[in-house]
């Protein structure tokens, strides 16, 4: 079937999946649980396939690791499942009630966007709980995953249908596309998908973003800062820097440039090049570094690179607004942290430095769902709208205003006959 | 200057600005205020140049009164200002706070977008409503007014910049674009603005979302609809069809097309035809309403039309449901109505149907954003993402997250030492 055969079916499906009775909905997720459970041998099987050919095929392996879909990892989409049935329905909750006049009240209640396109990479963990967070929230999903995971995709795809909507949510509220020209059709169907979230490789996701005329989610870069001020505690920010570019490097929210008060560097600099050389990590500075630790040339490039890898480049700056001034022009927006004693200096830092997490005195690290209790992330957007930094369930969902009267019409306001109360309401939206 | 720098110091000065204090804020409203009541000769006789240059190539009589700028509309833009005065600061207002651990919080502040490029249409009035609407909210702004108006804007912006930069707002924060090039220039500077609001003529919207990379806010068509259930109370539907019609034609909120269900239009359709024609409506019909009334034929395109005249299009459905599916096949998501006695098909038009603002048993011409008790109107927004239906200053705000720890690395917690405690916290953030 072609892709806009299936974004239709999508967004049909969208209309009734958004007025679905919440119990339903939770019914459908059970189903999706207990049929992974049942069936998880079928699965198993497609991704020995998908793991037996992308060996062959030479994948790296962590990718390997990330394609593998076992007993453990199961269990994890199980229960996220489970946690996502305990939670109360996020669809039509009142978010604000206004008496406009006497028997004529205003109601903002929450609702899905309605058809979500999801990108996402070889994790095959990743098709469950993003559709299972779509169909909470409900909202229909176009699903496209790596290929090396295609044969694991597709059987949990099957299954996830099949349960779904045998319990109940409306046919073709899930529809899985498998190549790469499906996505470059889907990104021109902005008739039926109002939102793309795409998951993978900073360019791939710029590309997305470049080549798509609906609104994107995401982040294609993660330039993220730790600026050491001048009455820093020197082993609190070796520590802090450390543990930012050296506990995971792949992930977006790893370090990638220090920034220096020069009032503090002779005291720090050595300091920290003895923890990251400890740590294997390769320094490249700015002049000014380069006069106090001996360190190769930083070169202009180096302070807008995302390295994900064992490189940090290093600079000394004037005071804190040279360091602000740097991480507004050459930071992306995503997690940015500020070591020192002076909490001054930290509201400086926190209210002008322009990102989606602004952090004092801890690693950047710690910009992520799961760590901010959001229960299952969507993922992380550094756009300023909408929803920002880590996104859970919240960034699926948009409101509609259900006004609710008793024949009135606009006349009798107009000409002045009538006045509104504007009256907050107590309550719920009875309808 | 070129657009380019003028956007560049704009970005530069909403990084200052997102972090003024609120009463610095508002000290620069004031002196607005106070400017353009010291110096409304000015910009009164710039608006007659406006007004006879515009008179002379002629310039529509409704236009004319809307590019006209006197007393009466300089004393509502002034009251404007002080009522924004009166608001608290929205900027780094509290909305959530959770504990992540001993000495580890986490706050979500708002915070304001950034730049917004606004373009409006003839009113200069509308010049000093967005251009304080952006102050008050923390966001830089590049403006660009219709060419009618362009002298009266000059004196507006010129007035508005000099006070508010002399009570302290940074230099830069409003930029003025005079002519249609400025405007295709603006919509390639991704880099510098993260919003453009355009209001003015569909097309000219409809231009502006497909020219642009941009988020844009705002709408393109108000293709609005009525629809009549079968126990409808028939007063009451003839009222509320003929006010949403009738009571204001031009605007996105007017009535396009009437849905009348096939129980109820033998009763219904004279009744409303007598209305309509009484005040000069034209009505097209489906072949079901011409079996009823004697009316032209309406074309397939007439149920994908925005007239904004006094011209209307009627079509018998068979039930509820074909009353939604027509609607969420040619409405543009803005404002649906239905009129029942009945809850039970209440609550599933307003569910199923997908637009911004769903009524019962009143008039679509209440969409609006003082009608809604918003205070001041950024626009209307039919897009799915971040604001929809009437926006006040809510739409130009969006939040980050401040994390205030003290000396924490993600180490001991990824290595299962630490646990998150993820309490909520009460209190606004510290810093």
């Amino acid at each position: 079937m072609d892709i806009k055969t299936l974004a239709q079916q999508a967004k049909d499906a969208a209309i009734t999946l958004a007025a679905l009775d919440g119990s339903v909905k939770d019914k459908a997720l059970d189903a999706i649980a207990e049929a992974l459970l049942a069936h998880k041998d079928t699965v198993f099987a497609a991704n020995q396939e998908d793991l037996a050919r992308s060996e062959k095929e030479g994948l790296a392996a962590p990718l390997m690791k990330r394609l593998k879909f076992d007993d453990k990892k199961l269990n994890t989409v199980v229960a996220g499942i489970r946690d996502l049935c305990a939670m109360d329905d996020p669809v039509n909750v009142t978010q604000r009630a206004t008496e406009l006049d006497n028997g004529l009240n205003l109601y903002r209640v929450s609702c899905p966007i309605g058809v979500i396109g999801v990108i996402f990479e070889s994790r095959p963990d990743a098709l469950v709980q993003i559709s299972s967070l779509c169909l909470k929230s409900g909202n229909a999903v176009l699903l496209k995953g790596g290929s090396e995971a295609k044969k694991t995709n597709r059987a949990l795809y099957n299954l996830i249908k099949e349960a779904s909507e045998a319990a109940g949510a409306p046919a073709g509220w899930i529809q899985l596309l498998e190549t790469r020209q499906d996505v470059a059709e889907m990104l021109g169907l902005d008739e039926y998908i109002d939102l793309i979230i795409p998951r993978g490789s900073n360019s791939f996701v710029r590309h997305i973003m470049d080549n798509s005329n609906m609104p994107v989610m995401g982040h294609a870069d993660g330039i993220c800062h730790v600026y050491v001020d001048e009455n820093a505690d020197v082993d609190m920010a070796v520590e802090i820097a450390v543990d930012a570019k050296t506990q995971y490097v792949a992930v977006c929210n790893a370090l990638e440039t220090l920034l220096v008060h020069e009032g503090i560097a002779k005291d720090y600099l050595p300091r920290m090049q003895e923890a990251m050389e400890a740590k294997g990590v390769e320094l490249v500075g700015c002049d000014r570094t380069r006069s106090i630790i001996d360190i190769p040339a930083a070169a202009e490039a180096d302070w807008d690179t995302e390295y994900l890898s064992l490189k940090l480049s290093v600079k000394v700056v004037d005071d804190l607004d040279d360091a602000i001034d740097h991480i507004n022009r050459h930071g992306s927006g995503h997690t940015d942290a500020i070591v020192t004693p002076d909490e001054e200096a930290a509201r400086r830092f926190l209210s002008l430095v322009d990102a989606a997490n602004v952090f004092w005195n801890c690693s950047t690290r710690f910009s992520d769902g799961y760590v901010f209790g959001l229960g299952a992330e969507v993922g992380i957007a550094t756009g300023k709208l909408h929803a920002r930094g880590p996104v859970g369930m919240e960034g699926l969902l948009i409101y509609k205003y259900k006004l609710l009267g008793s024949g009135q019409t606009i006349y009798p306001y107009a000409a002045g006959e009538k006045r509104y109360t504007h009256q907050k309401i107590d309550g719920d939206c009875p309808v």
